[in-house]
């Protein structure tokens, strides 16, 4: 049976596809400390939990295809906390921040046409591009250059005129670069002259270290017709299994386009919304000890790190993901390796080999991304494995 | 800023771009009897809430891509009750029945590939197709001929060299059509033939009356590749704001590379899939009162609809839907008047216009399909107000 082209070029996660060896090394006895998801370990506000406890209607409906009003109106509240205005009416919710990405690139691409986005790239972003059938163009960066790619004669070097949209995951993931408000304005006024959206993937944006203040695209007036905030509460509340994403917008006409695929997909799960609005409406001082924790997690992280041979890597200024390059040929070959052959006292680590993070080909294969989402001691023992695995793997 | 060809292409859904008006009519003192959603009134079974307020872990983690455990093995059980030997590498969980579709169509579906359905259609399937840049090709059919499209001739002459699917709704929405085994059978030979994928929508399998046996098109073996079955708990259940649905196929390769969307959305609600597997573990009496329940509802909508002089519509023999023309110019424009300008003692009613469910130009234009989701009184009041609105309509 015929299968598409678009569905045959597309890969499986480099984050998801090596979990059966990680569960085959656990069945196999072996402890794997996993480092490879974005999945914290840091509790989920019972704030959620009670709401969902206490829904007392007796039937399970569909909810509003833009979303709870419940959520919408703690959404309204949160960026206002922030700053930032955006009205109901300005809001969709969304299944996890996935879906938001997914419906913008299905509302902004048609065939070949181009979205630009830093190498390495949360890798998902390709999948989506590729199902609206677009092309992800890369923003070369490396470990070498610290991961900078707000640099106009980088990003303008691959702008053409199939150019739609520059795509920013700041803080970033997988890099945890972290953007400074010169480098916001000139993403800005770069967008500005080559008529492109900005497709701001803030889900990270509590998450900034070393007194580095939180910015947010949302602010650039000048640009709020240009400006599409994805965020989600996966990683800023510890819940990503409540899959409740959202996109921001000033632009109605994109708002009102959008709409036709939320209303085709009826509505995102009810009382996961309604759970979603507790977390929306939390006092801002829930992040001062979330936040602290990750910093330090990060220093515990980049101080093991720094212990592995020929390492390179930029220190994270924000989210929990650190990219690095080992000193190996494949990261792949050295994951199955560390999965099926190695343990340090019967213990062994998953971390997510970064190939699938860079569209130019032959570029990334040494490189790896570990989110740092465990508790310090998990963080130090698991990359331990790493420099331990790695000198057992290039001494085979 | 420009936005897709393919979004601008898409249309609002003829079922919920109505309800902003529906609330003004309510907000403005009236009460509206909704028949326009599939919005089941049964009460949602209390193993589903039991469930997830009985969920005890302190972090609410992503789950499996491809669906928690506990769904997938309670779904390979209700498919053995029914006599289906799906195994859990068979199945995929998913946002909905919606999201299954829109999966489905991005992995079958090239520019320009037809998937043919018969008119009227849930209106959402042809969103769906565009989105993946395919064709929605409809078979023909009307109140006339009681909606039947399972004839030979009427699906061989709408199939290409483009066609990729025959999409069946069975029991069938907006028609209420339930196909026989012959006729089934007939649909099997032709994709067959034509190498076509069978992509059967099921979801109100157990919605069957008038002594009607249930059917499903996973009995044919002689096209488990071909056929790839789509499942919801939304009818099922009533729970329609869990969003969890599923695809089940033999098809290995097809489901290989369904799994590359599972993981770039990461995972469906983890807690609404915990409690989706309650509702499949549930005894299948279950079902009995409830069709019993919507059996009684359509014999009464059906009565209540006889009495409405130039009506035109089938007796619908499944789900709960009926689709019927009434003797008026334009079903909008109707429903605008109902909600805006009509009431009998205060109260109106608002059903979804048909147009949106035909694709052949200027067909469907006095058509509306009303959901005999509520008890019967409330159905009975409802189809009265579009009686006497129908009279007042035309008197203008």
């Amino acid at each position: 049976m015929k299968l598409s082209k678009k569905i045959q070029a597309m890969e499986l996660s480099p984050i998801r596809k090596f979990v059966p060896y990680a569960d085959a090394a656990v069945a196999a006895g072996k402890k794997v400390y996993r480092l490879n998801l974005g999945q914290p370990d840091i509790k989920t506000p019972k704030a959620f939990f009670d709401t969902v406890k206490n829904f007392d209607q007796e039937v399970l409906a569909y909810a509003n295809s833009q979303g709870e009003a419940s959520l919408l109106e703690a959404l309204v509240g949160y960026y206002k906390r922030i700053g930032l205005d955006f009205e109901k009416k300005d809001l969709l919710i969304t299944n996890g921040g996935s879906e938001a990405i997914n419906m913008l690139m299905t509302a902004i691409l048609d065939n070949d046409d181009e979205v630009i986005m830093a190498e390495p790239f949360y890798t998902n972003y390709k999948t989506f591009v590729g199902q609206a059938g677009g092309k992800m163009v890369a923003i070369p960066t490396t470990a070498d250059d610290g991961y900078q790619y707000a640099v106009r004669e980088k990003i303008e070097g691959v702008i053409t005129d199939k150019t739609r949209a520059i795509c920013i995951i700041n803080p970033g993931n997988p890099t945890g670069k972290v953007l400074t408000h010169d480098e916001m304005k000139l993403i800005v006024d770069i967008a500005l002259e080559h008529d492109l959206y900005i497709i701001a993937d803030e889900v990270y944006r509590e998450f900034t270290y070393d007194g580095k203040e939180m910015a947010t695209f949302g602010s650039f007036k000048e640009a709020e017709q240009n400006v599409i905030i994805v965020d989600s509460v996966s990683k800023r509340f510890s819940a990503c299994g409540a899959r409740i994403g959202s996109i921001a917008s000033k632009n109605q006409e994109l708002m009102g386009n959008l709409m036709k695929l939320c209303q085709a997909r009826l509505c995102c799960p009810t009382l996961d919304m309604l759970g979603a609005a507790a977390l929306y409406n939390l006092d801002p001082s829930y992040f001062d000890d979330i936040k602290k924790e990750y910093e330090y997690r990060r220093n515990v992280s980049v101080e093991a790190l720094k212990e592995i041979e020929g390492i390179k890597f930029g220190v994270p200024e924000g989210a929990f993901y650190i990219t690095c390059q080992l000193p190996i040929d494949n990261a792949e070959k050295f994951l199955m390796f560390l999965l099926q052959e190695f343990d340090v006292n019967g213990e062994t680590v998953m971390f997510a080999p970064a190939g699938g993070f860079f569209s130019t080909p032959g570029v990334g294969q040494s490189d790896i991304r570990i989110a740092y989402v465990l508790k310090a001691e998990d963080m130090r023992a698991g990359i331990n494995i790493i420099k331990e695995g790695i000198k057992a793997y290039n001494a085979r």
